[in-house]
């Protein structure tokens, strides 16, 4: 799918800042950010939508959405928590046609600059954000391995 | 955890309009949908957020939604897309703090029901609407029998 955005990123023929990556995901800021660190995670496999996406792969794509909406919280972005966002399909909303999952890190009392940003989508300092992020998933991983 | 409404509907002293229940997941129409099959998914056990969420438990939780998002499209509603959103913590617009999986059907062209239906959230027909979902799931359990 050499005309897929999502499949250039993976290939890495299109550029990306990327937060995390395996084998099957990879989770990188979206270029037209709603708020600071909103991520989008997707299967390194093309799927046009979740009726093309293998369910085994969906339950590690939405699994890894589950963990960075932990690591926001732990990260230096200091995010109180976030909205996980899949469109599935143009009806509703789907301007990438391959799979995708957002994470928005929000704030307490956020709500005026998640609007502002809802409309203006503008970005912020690329590296810094992913680095406060990937901080959070640093803080994730320790904590677990305490346990 | 009495207070909490979605544990009421769990233990069956608060009514709603079931779509799907097992031993650890209960799918019910949210009372004020958006669209028309507007249902939520909860986890039976209470969790407050992501963060309070068991990975396990959360990943059954999600491949439910992507099994509805999938079943909505083969229903009798007619879906041809779902927005799947789930709003983890106060900050991210969570009202009620038990973990719940938003699963929006979509149709081509809804932009505007779906912008009225946003501000109005009025219920329509319980039991068809139901009906019309479930319908869904067995063309879909149908379907991966036939595989």
């Amino acid at each position: 799918m050499s005309g897929c955005i999502f499949c250039r990123i993976v290939a890495g023929t299109a550029p990306a800042t990327k937060i995390f990556e395996d084998d099957i995901l990879l989770a990188f800021l979206d270029i037209r950010p709603i708020t600071r660190g909103h991520t989008l995670i997707i299967p390194k496999w093309h799927a046009t939508d979740l009726d093309d996406l293998n369910p085994a792969l969906g339950a590690q794509l939405f699994a890894f959405g589950h963990r960075l909406a932990k690591a926001v919280r732990r990260s230096d972005l200091g995010a109180d928590g976030a909205n996980l966002v899949l469109n599935d399909g143009k009806a509703a909303f789907q301007t990438v046609h391959h799979v995708h999952l957002h994470v928005v890190p929000r704030q307490q009392g956020d709500t005026l600059t998640f609007a502002k940003g809802f409309v203006l989508r503008r970005p912020h300092d690329r590296e810094a954000t992913a680095a406060a992020i990937r901080s959070g998933l640093d803080r994730l991983a320790a904590e677990e391995k305490a346990v």
